[in-house]
């Protein structure tokens, strides 16, 4: 079979995509200007929000759309299209506009995490891509961010890539997790590629492969006397892993003053095992020496051993972040939410269904965080039609767009604008932050949360409201089409 | 930042991969021969069996394993490897054996579903991405085909792209989808790369983009009248939806003597709607027309609907697929088994764990399966030691190796080797079977399992025994090392 060098992204698209897009130029739609939200529903492990992320890949992807001829010549070969059409996609760019919430942002169900303003045929090409970043990322990232906080403050490295799903799902996924909060990951490729500082030391095959545990762990120390954390479990941890550790520490590390090294176990009870290590350690003189911990942890796991003092410097955290296996779903969705017609007038459009959740908020729309200016603390999200300005001068009613009741009336605010603009006529306007920064933000854009939103189960619900007149338009829309 | 332009995916190991590979360098152990066992400890959501894939991907990898100049460059930024060992990976080129069981074969944990046969250094770097290919495509394999058993024989597309875990997530995801049964995807790019059938019609886009439903159906069936499946549930499925999709077959179809056509439903109750859908379609005498529904679907609720009488020809199966959602994580490993001293004599190894289901089973092996041959059903899968033969013309006593007082006769079978020879010296010297091959493969091999093996809860366990000469290794190791 014939594969191609290297793959186009832009041919990563769910099939109906093309099929629309060909039914826009058909019947002449094809430049005709819509909006479409990315939003998600409900955030996963029943948390109290989520991380966006994904965009720089998004990014990357719109600035490379095109058809390469071998795309087109498989396209003919659908039997689907017709020449003008093809040659449409020959000529194809993206010549859009792409608002979006920064990554490493803390969001909110409901809210549009990116919105697209651009030529109908173009806005549903790059449907499926945009979910599949955001989607993938943001999970990982909301992910990774609960097990950093599990950590409280302890370090946290990723070691998922075995068990991810697929290249993308280890190599960007690892990238995500970083910008949860995780201080590095055993990917090199991710640290190659997105500058996530990898690292690692030994399997259990570098153990079973000397003559003798000892013989393998003074070996290390030699090769690695500043790097060294020995694998202790191979055998038995307590009974031969800890004081070969420490007999190896003994006699290599302790003649060049080295005080700085690590242990690391992979299995039994990890709680019991790292106090009975502490104490083995302790008492021989290696107080400096570290314990990391990787038995398919995650953030529930975490606090638990936490909680039952466990001694745990590090955690080595693997197949259930990299995957989110409790939630391995980020339910981002990508919805019209309004089209322009001929005179420019932008008409909200709303998709209504019979689950009431799966209704849409119409509209080209602008979406406002409020700060207490007292307490730096996020108040409420809040979203307007896109003409409307905050006056964050004077206080404001808002109201619970499900409870319209549910008043409450915020004062001494900052309003800030969430989403920034990213293309401006198909072309960057946004400088992407390098991945420290995205992760710095994240970090302190989190701490902008009260703790009860951060419990991780049955936090309290932050309030994303509606302004009058969009709340007004939507359900406007909803009695004229339920 | 810079960024590569085509991703070397040599470069996706875990970092201890070449620390270790580093270390065998140093210490002049790089050259050893070594026997790695991939293998995985239990069958995902409680199944009886899962399905191997991943291997085309694996052998694409290892005939590719290189390390460019600006790999060496990276690594030398590390600051833990010195120049020789970077001029080894310099030359760095995979030169062992490689067996593997087809993809598309039922498996059973313990058993060896690719074993390597390697220098040290080379062994040691390729686990990574050997798991990452082998647990993500068996995974989705594995729920794939659970998936298409419960559709007992109606069709199943997968449409998880949007919310697949990255890139290959999607692309290689939905190849493995249809290896374990599912009939097409959505994902255009795993058509063009692996030769998926792609298909898709519209989204509610399509409907909202026009002024009313009935426009956007009666438009779509005149661009695609022998392709027209239309999407009810945008506003009211049997109250407009359904109605609209009737008037526009009728009107734009039934002239021209079509009288293939589809509705599909992505919303409300699926059961009941789609039996009054199927009524009205009948009604209107177009009963043609195929049903499809794409709701949060899996193995389990499509069970259930057809338990409940839902109409339905073909489920559109997306997240719950595609992330394998209610396990998304196929745990295997990848262990030393046996390393070959200086005059090639083969010394088994075994990795003892205080989790006693995490203790391997040591020494370079065969796998056999038997089949009775009254049946041509799997009786039980059989390990030994790759020097032993199974003579399968007299009858052969197997015992479980966990309760060894259970002992089988088995007799009038024909015991087949499962594991193939896919590289040796690093030539492949395996003619990779097509994708189509690999499916009808995996569904005839599904078949020579008895159904308690396939049921979905609590299936009957699957027999994998070990030879006593096997146990007699095993046992001896564990009893010198314990």
């Amino acid at each position: 079979m014939e594969r191609k060098e290297k793959l186009n992204l832009s041919m990563l698209f769910d099939f109906y995509e093309m099929t629309m897009a060909n039914g826009y130029f058909r019947t002449g739609m094809q430049e005709r200007i819509t909006y479409f939200d990315v939003f998600f529903r409900r955030v996963p492990d029943g948390g109290g929000f989520a991380i966006a992320a994904g965009l720089e890949q998004l990014v990357d992807y719109i600035r490379d759309l095109h058809f390469d001829e071998d795309d087109i010549a498989y396209l003919r070969g659908k039997n689907l299209f017709q020449e003008d059409f093809l040659d449409y996609l020959r000529r194809f760019r993206f010549t859009g506009d792409v608002w979006a919430v920064p990554e490493g942002t803390p969001v909110f169900p409901g809210e549009p995490l990116v919105t697209v303003r651009a030529p109908a045929g173009q806005a549903q090409l790059i449907e499926t891509f945009a979910l599949l970043c955001v989607n993938h990322q943001s999970l990982v990232a909301t992910k990774a961010n609960r097990v950093v906080r599990a950590a409280q403050g302890r370090t946290v490295l990723e070691f998922g890539s075995r068990r991810a799903q697929g290249v993308g799902g280890a190599i960007e996924g690892a990238r995500a997790a970083y910008i949860g909060g995780v201080h590095g990951t055993a990917c090199a490729a991710t640290d190659q590629i997105y500058g996530v500082p990898a690292a690692g030391t030994m399997a259990h095959s570098w153990v079973q492969m000397f003559d003798s545990q000892y013989e393998a762990f003074r070996t290390y120390c030699e090769i690695y006397p500043t790097n060294a954390v020995l694998l202790v479990d191979t055998y038995n941890t307590l009974k031969s892993g800890v004081p070969d550790a420490i007999r190896a520490f003994n006699e290599v590390l302790r003649p060049q003053g080295i005080t700085k090294c690590g242990i690391r176990l992979d299995s039994g009870d990890i709680a019991y095992l790292t106090k009975e290590a502490r104490k083995m350690l302790d008492a021989a003189g290696w107080e400096t020496c570290t314990i990391s911990a990787s038995n398919s942890l995650d953030e529930n796991l975490i606090a638990d051993l936490l909680r039952q003092g466990a001694k745990i410097d590090c955690f080595g955290v693997g197949e259930r972040m990299i995957t989110a296996r409790s939630e391995p779903v980020f339910g981002g969705v990508y919805k019209l939410a309004a089209v322009e017609d001929a005179a420019g007038n932008i008409i909200p459009k709303i998709k209504i269904s019979e689950n009431v959740t799966k209704i849409t908020t119409p509209h080209y729309k602008k979406l406002y965080r409020f700060y207490g200016n007292d307490t730096g603390k996020a108040i409420a999200d809040y979203m307007t039609v896109y003409d409307e300005t905050v006056d964050d001068s004077s206080s404001l009613v808002i109201f619970d767009p499900d409870a319209t009741w549910k008043k409450k009336e915020v004062y001494d605010f900052t309003a800030k604008e969430l989403q920034v603009p990213v293309f401006k006529g198909g072309r960057l306007v946004y400088e992407l932050p390098s991945l420290p920064q995205i992760r710095e933000y994240c970090l302190e854009q989190v701490d902008t949360l009260w703790e009860e939103v951060k419990r991780f189960d049955n936090p309290h619900k932050y309030y994303v409201d509606l302004s009058q007149k969009l709340w007004d338009v939507k359900h406007g829309l909803l009695e004229k089409n339920g």
